[in-house]
């Protein structure tokens, strides 16, 4: 049997898979709690969430508003990393509503000489926890309120906003019931807010043909940094095995010259621990963490759990691997498909346990030395409850580590890898083209369930991805996507400088780079400035100076009557910032059309004038009307507009 | 630390309330489960529903199939009613993987000595379990899996059908996941599909002004017999309270003839295990249910949790009520509003576990006079937990028992009174008119989470709602309400005679009948049988004779284009009996239309020549259309079609 409570709580939000994983939040960003709360008649009833940061002991309290149709909402902020808990709770106000009922009947103009003497047992409940000031007031009331002489006076107090202020101040919480607990995981801004660069170190070299050293990657730093990246990823930089090297183009028979597949971890030159010996020492790679950390470049590094089959480890630790009946170890498949330049890790192995945790040492090496971005390569061909205890470790210890998932794959596993702890993922993006998809696709990621979990990092190319869309493109299509990438999500990231010197050629009918830099060295000019990298800087400061667009999920499209314009709008919590962007996505032609501005979430009135600042070209456009004609050329194909009301 | 399993299940369906709430079925329905199941990589996985009945021990299992997009499902049938549990379990198939590969690589030419080889240990693996035939043929295939001598015949073996199925009937499941636990609550047939109809006992006395009583009653079960009716419900048969009592029409000053509200419980006579002196004794009442049941009808009592002054209660159980400071006995309001012959029962009260037994002991009282159907007054005013706890208790004694809830308020209230346990519940049936009101309507009903828990009993009239579309109005119009109640709804109930003698005076401008039976007796002529007697007895009839109709869930809307013809389409599970319902909304005139068939879900193509009976007018057409014309006048505005293909 249960106690005499009569609330219900119900549908809870945010919650994911019925709160079996925390949502994602970073530091300062609010969480908006509803839920449905029931009570069987008409008593007043009080709802609050309680929460608290891990490191806490008492709940903190914020009270529930009713809204509509039994939803009830509130919210708190998040002011540290980490684990916050929170939950919901409610009671019948016994206090509250005596006296909800007894200002209806004065207004009926009943007596109430009975209700008055009732009161006097809620003054009493809440005498203990009074301030001085506050019990000589209920003490007065508790006089009053017997006493007839006193009937009108007893009745304006019985009806005023003070005794409902303290009513309120102390509830007494008879026969509340709550809801079980549901958590928020807290990062760092960066895990929202990143603009990431990648490029291959072995390519740095200014020197034609020469195999680029970290001290290479130092001098290309200014150039990443004055473009305003703020992460700059290279893929592994570990020794690359010698047997079954792949060649260039992935061929499977490489030359004595080739470099080989970076993902091709392991050799006698050793393993995940270890730095290519042409890339240069450890204290290199030190080196140049702490000169990307000055001009605010973190280095992200590629994780990569497979292992070429002269890795160390298929020595020193046979009992990760698979073997076969004839003793050969089992490399990668997909039948009838052989990929034998690698080792998949046998996770089944008794010895799983041991192999977990030289995966987190190595984690925590590399954490050592400085990292604290690592992008993971493949995270879905490794089970699922893997990612999650080792990124619930690393988290606990070094709470600033991002994961970015690298996982092109179905939906709902890519979905799974984010709820089970992945900071950020790549997304679909390089396949959203039309005005109609990308409406689609943003719907999905922060109109559902995903805005919760998901941080998409959409990138415009990777070396994995050379889209049909940019294959032979002009200069227009480079700066579209771009544009597209960096406004329409907080996280992105490029594959330079393949990207802004326009490098396309590619495997025929494929996504693929022709001579892709994944088996060899490409030699870039990086001296070159161009118009896509000073359209890429100025966006990047674009950026960083407007927080509507360091988040992704408070986004609004707006009506444009030209299926290639696409208008949206976005904001910060608080408004403070309001960004509309316009694209045009015809790369070819100017295009135009009438933009219709989404008048109720800018909060204002049809006539009420606007300006709109074009934050790249400096122009100022005074709009009074909802209706607005918008035009852009294929040569600058965009809007960025602050909204000034 | 996890073990090796990497099959992860999640959003499991049907379910209430992340599986706080058992969803509701009854006898020989199917519950057709869905989850998505993931893993990481691209290996074979399993999946399966398992589940039994409470008495079970053991649990059974049917395997799931892939749907799409990581989605699986399988169904299983209940037999029993009560409980059943049910959960998803996941698995790696390890031996499945491998025959898959070697087939991709056979199909290939790829050699597979190797992969032969590794067959040999699934094979050991199940050895334990299979039969004599069975392993004979296993240990064959370990020798010609070894002997390169029979590789053609390895292959085609290692490839077959023959196998496979050994090792779909042998899972070993190696590192299998599971769901937490669901629950189905089952209960007989009548939960889902029953014709009630209400009628005060009081005013069954063929004589004009007297006391009806249970005798008179039994005279009055061959007409309801004969409309087709299986429930017959009466508002409370208990002693009615003599202080406060109401006058006619609700006034507050009863004279001393008055009868006073049957729903004012308890007077000096008794209370709720008591019957009313006028009514006649307990035997009577026990030789009315048996009567009726010989004519396949259930009594259904009124449980109304609430006393009238003079209420024995009163004096023997003071605890169970609130006191004022004045010595009074609070009575039941709604401020200013006051209710004063009806005292609210005092649910907070410290003696509250005393008052929850008793309540139960009523129920079991009259339970164990033959009653076993209890149509619930108003309990959204009592405590949820109260109505989850007494529901419990009596169906673990009496499966058989079911709850009516007449709980008319908001939306949420209404369903977690349904979800806490109520079998059946009123609806919002009488403030849908318009076609698009009543496809929203079922839609919500029938197409979201409410099909698992809520069951609609559609009631065109209460002695509490006369609906302003009844009033003064024609046949056609009641004929329509009835036919679209019975249609539309498996559970349906009429307050006659009322409604089949057109009886519609009401309080002007209120849904509220005038000289209202519940404060007055009123004198009908039994005999009675019009038109609508006639339509109700023979649509009674075609309900139950046709299994489409026995159920809600099952619906589909037509297009048709006039918005004063509404045309649906429903079915049972197993589409043996599949039904085609039109009905003309416009009582007045006469309406013509288009109407589109549900060709897909008819399961034909265009062209494929149908046969429409009429099972109302006997009459068939041949449709050889997806459009085909329809015609209903106000004198007959319905069709109930048997599809026949």
């Amino acid at each position: 049997m249960q106690n005499q409570k009569r609330v219900v709580i119900e549908n809870v939000s945010p919650q994911i898979n019925c709160g079996e994983f925390p949502i994602k939040r970073v530091v300062k960003e609010i969480v908006a709690v509803k839920a449905d709360v029931l009570v069987d008649g008409h008593d007043i009833i009080a709802v609050a969430v309680l929460y608290k940061s891990e490191n806490e002991k008492k709940w903190s309290e914020v009270r529930m508003q009713h809204v509509n149709n039994d939803e009830w909402q509130a919210s708190f902020s998040l002011q540290k990393q980490g684990f916050y808990s929170y939950k919901v709770q409610g009671w019948v106000d016994y206090a509250l509503n005596w006296q909800y009922g007894i200002i209806k009947k004065i207004e009926a103009q009943q007596n109430v000489e009975l209700e008055l003497l009732e009161g006097i047992a809620y003054l009493k409940s809440i005498k203990s926890k009074l301030s001085a000031s506050e019990e000589k007031y209920t003490n007065h009331l508790e006089k009053i309120f017997v006493n007839n002489k006193n009937y009108d006076k007893a009745i304006a107090e019985a009806s005023s906003q003070k005794l409902k202020e303290i009513f309120i101040k102390y509830p007494k919480k008879e026969f509340a019931n709550a809801t079980k607990i549901y958590r928020v995981y807290v990062d760092r801004l960066k895990a929202q807010f990143s603009t990431w660069y990648e490029f291959f170190p072995r390519s740095s070299s200014q020197n034609k043909d020469t195999h680029g050293t970290f001290k290479d990657c130092e001098q290309l730093l200014p150039r990443v940094a004055k473009m305003g990246f703020d992460v700059l990823y290279f893929p592994p930089i570990h020794p690359i095995g010698e047997v079954n090297r792949k060649g260039k183009n992935n061929t499977t028979n490489a030359s004595k010259a080739d470099v080989g597949s970076t993902w091709g971890i392991g050799s006698k030159h050793g393993g995940h621990k270890d730095i290519h010996p042409q890339l240069g020492t450890l204290e290199n790679f030190k080196s140049l963490i702490k000169k990307a950390k000055d001009l605010d470049i973190e280095i992200a590094m590629d994780y990569a759990l497979q292992a070429a089959p002269d890795h160390p480890w298929v020595k020193s630790h046979p009992e990760w691997f698979k073997w076969r009946p004839d003793g050969t170890v089992q490399y990668a498949e997909n039948p009838p498909k052989k990929y034998q330049d690698i080792l998949p890790i046998y996770f089944e192995s008794d010895d799983y346990k041991n192999f977990w945790k030289e995966c987190l040492d190595i984690l925590f090496y590399w954490i050592k030395c400085g990292i604290r971005i690592f992008r993971v390569d493949n995270p879905h061909t490794k089970p699922f409850y893997f990612w999650n205890w080792i990124i619930n470790e690393v988290k606990q210890k070094y709470p600033d580590v991002l994961f970015l998932a690298e996982a092109f794959t179905k939906p709902k596993v890519m979905q799974q890898l984010a709820k089970q702890g992945f900071t950020q993922s790549y997304t679909y993006f390089t396949w959203r083209n039309t005005k109609y998809e990308f409406m689609e696709y943003m719907d999905e990621l922060t109109k559902t369930g995903q805005k919760e979990f998901m941080r998409p990092n959409f990138w415009p190319n990777t070396p994995d991805i050379n889209p049909f869309h940019l294959q032979g493109a002009n200069e227009s299509m480079y700066v579209q996507r771009y544009v597209l990438a960096a406004t329409l999500s907080s996280n992105i990231g490029i594959y330079g400088p393949v990207f802004e010197q326009m490098i396309s050629e590619a495997i025929s009918g494929k996504e693929e780079y022709l001579n892709s830099e994944k088996f060899q060295i490409c030699n870039y000019d990086w001296s070159i400035e161009n118009n896509i990298t000073g359209i890429i800087s100025k966006i990047n400061k674009i950026r960083h100076d407007h927080l509507a667009l360091q988040q992704t999920n408070n986004i609004k499209f707006c009506n444009v009557d030209n299926e290639n314009l696409i208008a949206f709008y976005k904001w910060n919590d608080s408004k403070t910032d309001e960004i509309l962007v316009v694209i045009n996505l015809d790369s070819n032609y100017t295009q135009q059309g009438t933009l219709q501005l989404p008048l109720n979430d800018l909060g204002i009135a049809q006539g009420h004038p606007l300006q709109v600042h074009d934050l790249f070209t400096d122009n100022t456009y005074s709009w009074q009307n909802e209706f607005n004609f918008v035009e852009l050329q294929a040569s600058l194909p965009f809007h960025i507009f602050k909204i000034n009301k």
